[in-house]
């Protein structure tokens, strides 16, 4: 019998929108293993679900008797009972995974939200989004509605990701021929703000562009398929 | 009998100062190898000293009868040639080293050229100094002395550096419990600042200054030996 791996995901206003760049991750390093999963639909201010894992925010990884929480210690984990297709490796290429995860967590991702801050709000579903709003507005230190500039957030996006387009000068994904760990830890936060916002990131069929492209063909287009704020009225 | 490697090693006003950020990725790889080398003093307009490697920069290495160019093809050839102690590895782990490269590049360096630019100029050799500011301000599109913000520079400093204080929080080096390939790539940037000027870089004590003077002592302290402005007259 095969023990059936669930994850508790973040939805938005419409119960299939799941954009969290944490959960993202998850989902794509389950897909790289080839592991099979339900999700369950989760939403911020539903603490009670996930209580029995000790923890407040997802995702939220049950697998049999498991219960594992924090994105990159879920993937942590899926390398160790999961040794095929490793995500992170050992070693200096482990460390260097978790580096790739605070370069994209410091630079990239605060560039993103300046990009997506209000379309963001409004894809989270409204009985959330005071929550949303008050616990943002506190970690940045401004209202959304300030932190919301597009062109400039365009702007800081593409210093940041500078080594990453040197990087795909030379490989078409970031740990080389094929998507790993560091692909994942990216394309989370990328696929985040493509999921809430028709924002323009980065420009049409650059480098990053085409990464993203192929990042949402990969593992049967399980990105490529999920809904999107395109497709909700 | 051993064939000695030599290394083509960038100069200053004084034979003794040694600055370049790509030769002090070398110089800490071969130490890191455990492999004897000597070095070749070399300054900016010796183009026919080298003209041998068919390369018109330094760091060029020697070793027997191959002739290598560009510190990132060094640093693998000798992975390839010395297989022990890797500084990159395999598969993701090099591309992951690779990235390190290019964030390195694009967004620390400048940073800390902003810090240093006018000290830069006066560490280098006097009859240096013109090919020096043509080229350096041909590729910044400004004058050295527009370019020298050492306040500025210290504030971009801080925040290309802060995945790495991040990183630095739960390991004593970025790859790990002891220093490799990713470690070298900053470390030759941020030696040769150290190197041509007394300006502080990042705060006393904080995480990267502590990686530093770990790093200036590791390896029978080959970088914390090494001669620098404080030296010299």
């Amino acid at each position: 019998m095969t023990v059936a791996i669930k994850l508790y995901d973040l939805c938005g206003r419409d119960e299939r929108l799941r954009f969290s760049p944490f959960c993202w991750r998850v989902r794509m390093a389950l897909a790289h293993k080839g592991l099979e999963f339900t999700t369950q639909p989760w939403r911020f201010l539903e603490k009670d679900a996930i209580a029995f894992a000790n923890h407040d925010k997802v995702p939220v990884l049950v697998d049999g008797e498991q219960v594992v929480t924090d994105s990159f210690d879920i993937m942590r984990y899926l390398d160790d009972a999961y040794p095929q297709a490793p995500l992170f490796g050992e070693g200096a290429s482990y460390q260097r995974a978790r580096f790739f995860k605070h370069y994209v967590e410091r630079s990239v991702t605060p560039a993103l939200f300046r990009i997506v801050a209000l379309d963001l709000l409004a894809a989270i579903h409204p009985d959330d989004r005071d929550y949303f709003r008050e616990t943002r507005e506190a970690r940045f230190g401004c209202t959304l509605e300030a932190l919301h500039q597009p062109e400039q957030g365009r702007g800081l996006l593409k210093q940041a990701l500078a080594p990453v387009y040197a990087q795909l000068k030379d490989a078409d994904f970031i740990d080389g021929d094929s998507p790993a760990g560091a692909d994942y830890l990216l394309f989370g936060s990328m696929m985040w703000a493509y999921s809430v916002s028709q924002e323009p990131l980065v420009e049409d069929e650059d480098e990053v562009d085409q990464w993203f492209k192929r990042m949402l063909a990969v593992h049967d287009g399980i990105a490529g398929k999920a809904t999107t704020v395109r497709d909700i009225a």
